[in-house]
């Protein structure tokens, strides 16, 4: 397959406007999507507590990709290509489990938890093992959250994530667990996914229920006013009220900031009141939520009782997958710390939202006729993933 | 994407043989047919009866493409590409309707009836609504027939519909309604769709009900006989019998011809027997059907107490819309003035074959070992649309 | 299209390896596959028994290709593309059938059971039907199996054939028939099903129920004493024990080997007993199978009581079929001769494990992070299929 031509995409590339109708449409462009840009970007994969014990695995995948994430004996997490390095089956078919080592299902060549090739049949002299184990890729665990990447040279990640670890230490991330996990399907690339989640310009239109209570990244006098108040709540209950914004070729994405919900909301709920115990060593709700990105492509809203993980997968260059993770407190019990759909009511009404508006947008970028506009005030986020597209992807 | 190369598939082109496999099965053609051939053609998206009153609205969709037809609070009509100019969500997600404004689901961008660019939320400085109108298309109302064309330059089209005029005169197509629409969903591209309607060397063969009362393109002696006592039928009936044919580089296709129907056969029904209340001022029925094409994509039969429109719209490479829009007199109505089944017979019967027949079609010219054969006496109108694709496809 | 760039290709094969991922996942792979692999391949297409009579024809369709084979008013079987010399329409809609001609169901050009054009309607002057017969494929009948090619030079096949000849005799395979016909439907590239099916690496991992009884391909010191034993069985029943193994450039691949089963094991069963009424002239069962490829596409397995025939059949460029054919002693009964579940049993669960194993294998191999690995001392057979498809693709 031919090599995206970043060049010419680039200079189609209009800063402050949309992108053209190739960077969604060309089939070349989504090859290059996979290859330049999301296996050399972090990617959120899931959460240590879904692999507490030695052998315990799970299996992620995006777009043509899986990986394993595995803790082996030692209790250390790797992160491997599912991939056999014999003739390329898939190794581990289940999407989670245990296990004392991964055997492929063709012809029975077997990986340690570690990745290593332990053993392969009738491979003759100089066949070394050594040399066939599983590729690995580069793994991070923040707080309980595992990020991986693929690329041999990774974004700087780690001196961002020194900056981020005592904004996030008070709602104590390791000690969660998944409450519900809900995935959305929408036949549209996944860069309209990404975009979308990447302003807030059309809350106010589309998410009527989000919109009622959250003033996140809303500009304006109010939310300003909102804010100052907020803030010596958000101290007494613990939390620190810096921003963090880094926005660097090379480095991935971080963003941190705790915006306040309107008078009468504790958390994301429909009613306001709160919805589960509080995260961490919280003392009590201040009425905000926190935004925060981990790399562009990893989103997370931590409210002062539970948190909602959001990503975009790519599953073919015309469909995407809306994946949300509803995140507790570590021991909170469904039907009795926390009611079940009280909890997903919001980011599940907000997805199908999302999902329907993200199909229109695809369904007129589609059209010869599409001119990309100019980009509001509220979109600056949209420009960011640009730019992160473009430098991950020249590699 | 790779701009089609007009000049090879030219060159592959061999006058008065069918076109090559890549015609039909090479991706890029496809992107190209929509970008350089229908959004440089003529298409006919609906009648003005569908938009009667200020702020209806009807939305024409073909291939990738979207298209607004609207009457402003003037009454007049105008054609608007229905894609934001923000960042290219759909605007109008309805068939039809009346409205005051087009208010884009994603961001809520404000649109007149007539285009403009009402309200755009958070633009900034510098910012003039007045340069993010819908994009328009260029329209045209023949006999209440709208057409519309995307191009900047399109093809010659009013000196031709001054010349139809007359002739259509009679029939009153502005006075008349849709009665009936029905789609065909055929899995080919779309050219062999209209292959197919451009001749009628396969209705003897495959049109059985056809066959049997419409003499129509079909040479040889018999036919001028019928011809020749149809003309005074017609005369007296109020209708010209000139034929018009315009097939020329630049220039939207005409072509207008009466032809016999058999002996017995008043109008396209089953019994010969008429259908519907006579069209605007005939006298009566002469047994003749007025074939009409106005530009190649759109054809339109015209009997004496109904018309047929037929277009063939192409949903993907390999996945076409048969479309067929019966009209009546306005104000007949169905159960008194015409029997819904019988009026819709005849074409329904025969689109069922043409799908059958399309689809067998597409089937063989999969195959590599397809060889374009010799077209034909009775092809000629292939040769027709070959050359219009080509002099549009061209710019 | 773009050709195949079977130059980089074979430059990105290192010997010994697999092939990268470009081999299975660029469309434009696929498109070249069938025109210079495929359309230039000799293709089992079926056996004389099921066109017995004058008139008589079947269709095998394979991609986008579709060959019919029929036996004219002499008895002499033909082979022509089912593609209308006139605009390319199929010509026979029926998989089997008997007919005195070949009517197409567009214009109804009519064709002899020659594939002579017989006539043509309304085609002019200067038009001479002797051009436009349907274009006729290479074909032999070996043993009453049909193979054609449509490369206007076909790999050689004839000495090969006599080669095999004397081999095959006591099956006596033109007087069987078939018993049952099985598709398996595999979502994954037709050469990962043409792969797996050259290696029994798997087998002993993959196949439980046939490595139960199958020594086949299966190196070690067991399987050559099992061959010695069997070797005095099989002269005993008459069959001979030679080996054929034919692997040359521009040469049909040719291999022709007698395996052991293991103890107490006649046939291909469940339980070890015999199936069916013994094949041809011979006089006892041997207990062991033979292993007949006739060209990479076309694989045999001849127990002493049935046949079968195994092929892997492209549907588009990730979708194929794998195809089963049981053949049995021609007059043999179901029911009475043989159990028609017991016969199908063994391949119908080993073709499920390896509709499993295929689609496993695609699923990796979609991957980027997928790195041809090194094959296996038994997967020679895989080594054989890339070198005939280098070979022949190059022309």
């Amino acid at each position: 397959m031919k090599a995206i031509d970043t060049a010419s995409m680039r200079a189609a590339y209009r800063p402050g406007f949309a992108m053209p109708r190739d960077f969604y449409m060309a089939p070349e462009v989504y090859e290059s999507d996979i290859r330049d840009y999301w296996n050399r970007s972090w990617i959120w994969v899931g959460h240590e507590s879904q692999i507490e014990a030695p052998g315990d695995y799970l299996v992620f995948d995006y777009g043509p990709e899986s990986v394993i994430v595995a803790r082996d004996r030692d209790g250390d997490i790797g992160a491997f290509q599912n991939v056999c390095r014999h003739r390329g089956s898939r190794v581990c078919l289940e999407a989670s489990g245990n296990t004392r080592v991964f055997v492929c299902p063709y012809h029975a060549w077997t990986y340690e938890l570690t990745g290593t090739l332990r053993r392969a049949r009738e491979m003759g002299e100089g066949f070394d093992p050594a040399d066939y184990g599983l590729l690995s890729l580069h793994l991070r665990n923040f707080e309980g959250l595992l990020f991986v990447c693929a690329a041999e040279n990774p974004p700087e990640i780690d001196e961002g994530l020194a900056q981020l670890a005592p904004l996030v230490a008070p709602f104590d991330l390791r000690n969660t667990r998944v409450a519900h996990t809900a995935t959305y399907t929408v036949p549209a690339n996944w860069k309209l996914a990404v975009e979308n989640y990447m302003e807030c310009y059309h809350c106010a239109n589309a998410h009527l229920d989000f919109a009622r209570s959250h003033s996140i990244k809303d500009p304006g006098h109010k939310t300003e006013v909102l804010e100052q108040a907020m803030h010596p709540r958000s101290r007494a209950a613990g939390l620190p009220v810096q921003k963090v914004q880094r926005y660097e070729p090379g480095k991935a994405t971080l963003f941190y900031k705790r915006y306040p919900l309107f008078d009468g909301y504790q958390t994301g709920s429909r009613t306001g009141e709160a919805l589960a115990p509080l995260l961490g060593s919280l003392k009590g709700f201040d009425g905000g939520a926190t935004d925060l990105q981990i790399g562009i492509l990893n989103n997370f809203i931590v409210y002062s009782d539970h948190m909602v993980g959001y990503r975009f997968l790519p599953v073919s260059q015309m469909e995407s997958k809306i994946e949300v993770v509803w995140f507790v407190r570590a021991g909170a019990e469904a039907g009795i710390d926390y009611n079940h759909d009280d909890l997903t009511w919001l980011w599940h009404v907000t997805s199908l939202d999302d999902e329907r508006i993200i199909r229109h947008n695809q369904e007129g970028v589609k059209s010869h006729h599409f001119v990309p506009g100019p980009l509001s005030e509220m979109e600056w986020g949209i420009a960011a993933f640009y730019d992160d597209y473009f430098s991950v992807s020249a590699g």
